[in-house]
């Protein structure tokens, strides 16, 4: 294991079940029945948890778009042009796609952050320059279905570069991340680590990603499961199976999330692509999902199996399949909901409100 | 039928199709894969539809918490006193309760209405007493379990007041409207209505509420099965049905509903009991559900047979179940994010992003 990486993973504890317990203990007297607002109650008690207090914060909130290019395109694997990764990276500092709508929303900042795009993206004409983060590891990943998508070296790269990237922000005050992603064929390599992380098959794994047909389908099933049989990740080693079978961006997303668990802040994660990024961090370090929330379940078929084998609940199910962090993002707003909730309501005592039958 | 009811059902029309589907012209040009933000894309259209305008409108936002108090607490059907209806009218105006939480982190108004609790309430130390509306039917419904909560003229009454309340508030410029509700013992009467409208038995429809142990819920369905059968409701008649086994906060959210629907705005409904007022306003104007939203899936286990009923699918499924209005104003968040995806993100022309493969 690499020194930096190494050292990463040792400042990573699970959470301490103090804050959670105190916390709970909080919720019990809120002034409505026993934990009668479900899962934002336990969304509360997570982020007291991670954040070590009884007065979470989600104010300041970021998302990081990490963007990537994937040689397995070459497979024909998805019907859009490899163009689109480069084209979609100037429309985010544009501020006019989907995430930045949802972000504007929820009033998170949205950062860029080239870890392997082809084309020399400061030489296009571009708004806002200055949120875009130029940390190309490489031009593209090469095609995982002939041989490793990456170096060994590479793969650690992209991981410490999303985890310092993530420290920055986290050092700015970020209270909460969600993490997102743009690589056209990237459903593909994170496929390939759903079916190596998870132990399932290409059948339950390997789904449509964007817009692929039937005849598509049966061969991006066939690229993924070649990829798996000719580089032999170990599930063991996320830093294998991401050099093996992975993107530059995935990496970047598991750096990500290794940083909000030794900052202690919680991280969202978006949907098919971030999850595969939270798989190779949690193979890497399993405490890494005590600072995690699943912001969605993707219509991507895989995705649940991923978040089943990560033990994450999805804040939102509304059949979205965007990526770019919209998930995510949205579900940053449920969790503002849960702060609001844990901090602003009284106490049966401070409401001088009836508890029981007298 | 009242000729003031009957009007205003005259008045509502189907959502008139033209603008939906304009609407869905502009989702297939943004840019991103076809309808990759699933339920947000059918969200902002359908508020399109209601709206009649390819810019539609949540920003000004209204809460309003309908409140009465229940005669069929006698049959000890709620192991909580009654005197908490008020208490927690209170709380509402105090801004200390679950939805003055959620409404806060929405943007949203709050809005109180008596409909009928016991309690005088403006003898009590209000803080914000302007926000509390009183409209009091009667203080509190007769016991449905050997008689009609209510009078058919008090039915009607109820639907009425919550009409006018809400039309006040639309008149105000709000763009949606939430419904909430708060009285003791009204997952009793709100079952009840589920099981006369839907048909289904009281093993299906009839669930815990807030806090009731297994010999409570044998003794509850024996109540709400002994209302129906001494009340006899006719389930094609919404006032008859009211006015038998209902409630007058749930009249005052049917009002709201019907409101919604003649002024064309939004209606975002809660959980089991303010579905329970949908029942009542689809039962006398089938239309209406082309205006709502149904913002969560609540707890109770009724409450999906009800949204069945209504072919409503809802927002959120967080195992909520407080009531209140807080899970249609959580809601409402999602509902500004289904906006600023449909007005906000660029179509693939003004990204000038390639858009299929060359």
């Amino acid at each position: 294991m690499d020194a930096a990486l190494q050292q990463i993973i040792d400042e990573i504890h699970p959470v301490d079940g103090t804050w959670i317990k105190k916390a709970k203990e909080r919720t019990a007297r809120l002034v409505m029945p026993p934990r009668a607002l479900g899962k934002l109650h336990d969304m509360g008690e997570k982020l007291c948890g991670i954040q070590q207090t009884l007065n979470p914060r989600t104010g300041k909130k970021a998302v990081l778009v990490m963007a990537g290019d994937h040689g397995v395109v070459k497979e024909g694997v998805n019907p859009f042009p490899q163009e689109i990764t480069g084209e979609m990276v100037r429309t985010f500092l544009k501020q006019g796609a989907g995430i930045n709508a949802i972000a504007g929303c929820v009033g998170a900042d949205v950062w860029v952050a080239d870890l392997g795009v082809i084309p020399d993206l400061m030489a296009l004409s571009l708004s806002h320059p200055e949120r875009l983060l130029i940390r190309k590891i490489r031009k593209g990943t090469d095609n995982l279905a002939r041989g490793p998508a990456m170096s060994h070296g590479d793969a650690i790269r992209s991981i410490l570069t999303g985890f310092e990237l993530a420290e920055t922000l986290f050092k700015k005050e970020t209270d909460i991340l969600a993490t997102g992603d743009m690589g056209i064929g990237n459903t593909t390599p994170s496929a390939a680590i759903g079916m190596v992380i998870t132990g399932k098959t290409a059948k339950e794994m390997v789904g449509r990603g964007t817009g692929v047909d039937d005849q598509g389908l049966i061969q991006k099933r066939k690229v993924v499961q070649m990829g798996i049989e000719i580089n032999r990740p170990d599930p063991k080693d996320g830093v294998d199976v991401l050099a093996k079978v992975g993107g530059f961006e995935i990496g970047g997303i598991a750096g990500c999330i290794l940083a909000g668990a030794v900052s202690r802040r919680p991280v969202v994660i978006d949907g098919f692509i971030s999850t595969a990024g939270a798989l190779i961090a949690h193979a890497l370090c399993p405490s890494v999902t005590d600072y995690l929330f699943a912001g969605h379940c993707s219509a991507e078929q895989g995705h649940r199996l991923m978040l089943a084998h990560l033990g994450l609940d999805p804040i939102l199910n509304l059949n979205m399949r965007l990526g770019e962090g919209t998930g995510a993002a949205l579900a940053m707003g449920i969790l503002d909901g849960a702060v609001r909730v844990f901090r602003d309501v009284l106490t049966f005592e401070q409401a001088d409100v009836t508890e029981k039958r007298p």
